[in-house]
């Protein structure tokens, strides 16, 4: 089976990582995985969540937006419609569980840090990049609160990067792209970390059913490619 | 480790469907496992989504609520705040997917088939509940399409059922009620049908990673569970 | 005039009440009234609304929902549009005005009791139902507060039920199913106690105009009709 | 008893009816009734609702608003706060139903009228107010569609005029004022035709109930106010 | 080029303003210029916005509603649709700035006064008229609160008003009304005040372009015309 | 007086303009206005507004939003709130009209443009930098209509650039940063084109006024600084 840009099923699409990519943000990170582009921002908010007040601890949370133009039909801003569409709210509550799973919140302290991240540019597994990158943006923007002073110990307990794994006529491909993805029977995402565990695990097969060998094997190939993902992560912020 | 009620890890809770609840719906599950009771109705509508228009296909879609007071500390009503939360997108979306899956659209022609979920008493496990017994309704509505011979053929294709299963102090535990979910490390959803095979998976590890040996037992736990649940809604369908 | 079931014009559906019918609010009452069925839960919240802070009384409020599947044509779910619609509206506040009226506030302290009642099956008077049931569910809620000490005395001061007259065709009905109420030319809703008062009439003639003879016999048979709801009322609370 | 304005319990307060007191609807009416002035325009639109389209009859509805400097304490622009609050869709309902029951909708064709209420300064019995200004707008909107000869007959069928009835320390007094109805223990708005006979009546009783005696009385005095407020609207429509 | 009325291109229509129109606001003007009529009310709010809150110093801000029938087709309630038009937002947004430019905030202490803006009959300018008489309401409640000696100072430091100028067919016209509006080139909002010095400028061409000079000579025109307008007001504020 | 980076008062801060930034949308502009950077993206759409439709002419329209990301405070989401703020509608509004004088509606036929424009990275005059690079991605997206033999005649009738002048301290400046904003007494912003003519003009003084002088003098800074900014637009549309 062919893959574009003569992909073998478990190549990933080049994948980079620019740090500072806007300056007002206390973490900003533009990330480009193949042709899907997303700009990953953390801002620190001193407030907390209503549940989180008064516990001595933080608080971290994701908002997602397609912006109109990033999709080859436009996509109508969810501002002009007044509400949030489910997709949206889906992939927010995944991308904050995600990063929540890494952070220490005593550590953090009582203040929050919110994740944006903005697709410029979509074609396939934005969910995934906006995890990937958003972790970067989110260790970016503790660096400054350790900087700073305002917290004594690093929060961040582990790596957390994202992929997606389908299954397309059988073969089971990593990281696909739009058009793939648009033909694919099965679609998971893995949430995993730097020591071969997972934070998230969703597959949907809407179009056809999967085993439980499948299952296994999917996911270790997602193993296998977080590890990948990870070093970029890695060398990405090694950089000054 | 003890399980409320003398539960074995892998025992499920009792387990009772009662069709015909209510008479206005086409299909109408009251579904009790254990304390968590779920009103499932099916409701058949001419109509289809936009996108679905002009094509001969038909589609399945799910809502779900929890009543006010179906929960220990009330909750607030989602119409009165004017907008549907983030956990119930999410619910109401894996609802549809998981019984789309089942539906073959062109037999079913060009209208829709609406799953409402109503949580009139919640003890955990509430969007497992709510597939399983959104299946059974939903072969009801299917089966008065068929007496009205506004359908030809049966365009269900396998039974569909869904079972939590989760992590708590390293012990695999199937179908955790409330309290044994507050205490639980991994939290996964599995959706699947009496082939043994997956429709869904969806696992969240906020408080605690989980690797893929865990992976592997509890999609094996899942898959028994399920036939276990499949037996049930069989029986069900059975009686008259 | 011949009505289903071989009713007389003063005669009412059977009536059955069952409390606790499910376990997590503080009173759960289903009502069925014929073939409407609503159930009604009451809720305490130890906060009480902006106008009622600081004045050491409390607040009694109604919510009302159609589920979904509850109508012989699926109602759209209001939380999925985002607004109450006025009918919603117009009910609430009735509910909350007669449950009101029995409740001395000083006694109940500065506390709300939410009254949610949510039409599983509808079949005509289901504003009436939700009153009659949503009372009994108050007092169960009441008792909580006494047994837990939270309050000293009764709060309650009288009983509340309510009762639809209508006429069609020139003959004064009581109790309307809802194939009954779309023939109807006036439609009255009465809401009244054990004394012979009343506390709301409602009344509309949007088909056809009533004179104050009318009203009378309407107001007489109302009062009759709620001194046997309040009957059945008063068995429900005596058993255990 | 001393009420304002050495006025007797059964005293209405002065009312005036000034039409075509704005020039782009098709019926324009202030209504000052004491120190109530309501504002009532009808617009003609040659579209319908939904549930009516085909039928080759028309609508008539209402919409009611509070000017937010029309209260002695500001009141909050909806539109601000983008949603109706349950009183002003509660008269908005009110409105639209006793309009609707004096118009002949197969006479107006397939075509609504809107009645705009909207009240600019307010001293009680603003709804009250709304019905009576509106129908003299209704009418005039009613003879423009018949100068235009677009409806060859006339569709009103009979006057429709509205009087609030109260209780207030044991005594029934009629028009009440702002002071008085926050005094009142029963507040009742009667809507009525030149035939004795009504339309609507709702009664509340949230401070004290009321007996069959007490709401004949009210009936009776509202009877007899109607009679002389549609006096006032005769005159007013004589008038060129 | 003739205009309606035989006015000259630089004739300001008929200017009328009522203080007192309504009296429970503190503030309430009627202004008539032509055939546009706008309700103008100030009303008194102890509370500040929340970013003035703390400051010592107060707010006002303008609030601006076409009601329904104040246009030759009906204006559909923005309460209704549950959002603020586009239109309503930046006439709002400039009412607000013109009258806070009048105003020290220091002087007014910490307290808002909330400018309501409602056409009752709209013939162009509505925007204009609307500063203009918004400026007598906030003025009347000023007097109000110096009074009850809740302000020490008058903090009004100028007078405000507005004109609309506009190019039509080559020709610089002042005060255009709604069939002029339609056909004109540009259309430009000044508002000023009576030291000949300008506030805003709002100049909008999407139909034709205009260059340095037409500017200049509307900018003259404007400032004549506002002159005008403030004598007006004046004489207005003088009569008790 | 001295500015940020030694610029004169006349003196633009350094603009770059990248076409083609993204690739989905029929046209991609980064504008880079000193440390303001705006991604403008115009797709095309079949579809018209309601008042367009059947006009065979077409429409373009603009929308606008910060990222939250891109403000030193966090932003938060329009989308979120579920509503428009104020400021958005304003700056779409101008953004609208300022595109649409540039094209001639007949020739791009019944189809529409939408421009949006998404603030990455703000520093004062977000809203000018908007229309100046929203201009040249509706340049690239009708340069795909022709190609595609979509429309035949190019609809473009001249540039559109936009800049701000304010008085800040007596001095008038150009271009000014959002430091240099926080400080001014007076805000103009100024669209205009390559001819000198102007087709927006916004001046705001909400802290000190302005003479017909100072105006004057600010439109010709204005349209100096426009034509700079044509030219640096021009070289970019020359470029491949």
């Amino acid at each position: 089976m062919e893959r574009s840009n003569n992909r073998h099923h478990d190549h990933l699409r080049p994948l980079k990582i620019t740090r500072n990519f806007t300056r007002n943000a206390a973490g900003s990170v533009l990330i480009q995985n193949g042709d899907t582009h997303v700009l990953c921002t953390a801002s620190i908010d001193e407030r907390v969540p209503f549940h989180v007040r008064g516990t001595n601890s933080g608080w971290v949370t994701g908002e997602y937006s397609l912006l109109p133009g990033s999709t080859v039909v436009r996509s109508s801003r969810e501002a002009s419609r007044g509400r949030l569409g489910g997709r949206t709210q889906e992939i927010q509550r995944l991308i904050g569980r995600s990063l929540r799973s890494c952070t220490d919140m005593a550590k953090l302290g009582e203040r929050s840090i919110i994740i944006d991240c903005d697709v410029l540019q979509a074609d396939g597994g934005t969910r995934c990049a906006s995890i990937t990158g958003g972790y970067v943006a989110l260790v970016d923007a503790v660096k400054k609160l350790l900087e700073q002073e305002k917290i004594e110990e690093n929060p961040i307990r582990f790596h957390v990067a994202s992929v997606a794994v389908g299954v397309s006529k059988g073969e089971i491909l990593v990281d696909m792209d739009y058009s793939e993805d648009g033909q694919a029977d099965v679609d998971m995402n893995f949430v995993g970390n730097e020591n071969g565990e997972f934070i998230e695990v969703q597959g949907t097969a809407e179009r056809n059913t999967f085993d439980i060998g499948q299952l296994a094997k999917m996911a270790e190939l997602a193993q296998a490619s977080i590890q990948q993902i990870i070093k970029v992560q890695k060398e990405s912020l090694a950089s000054s």
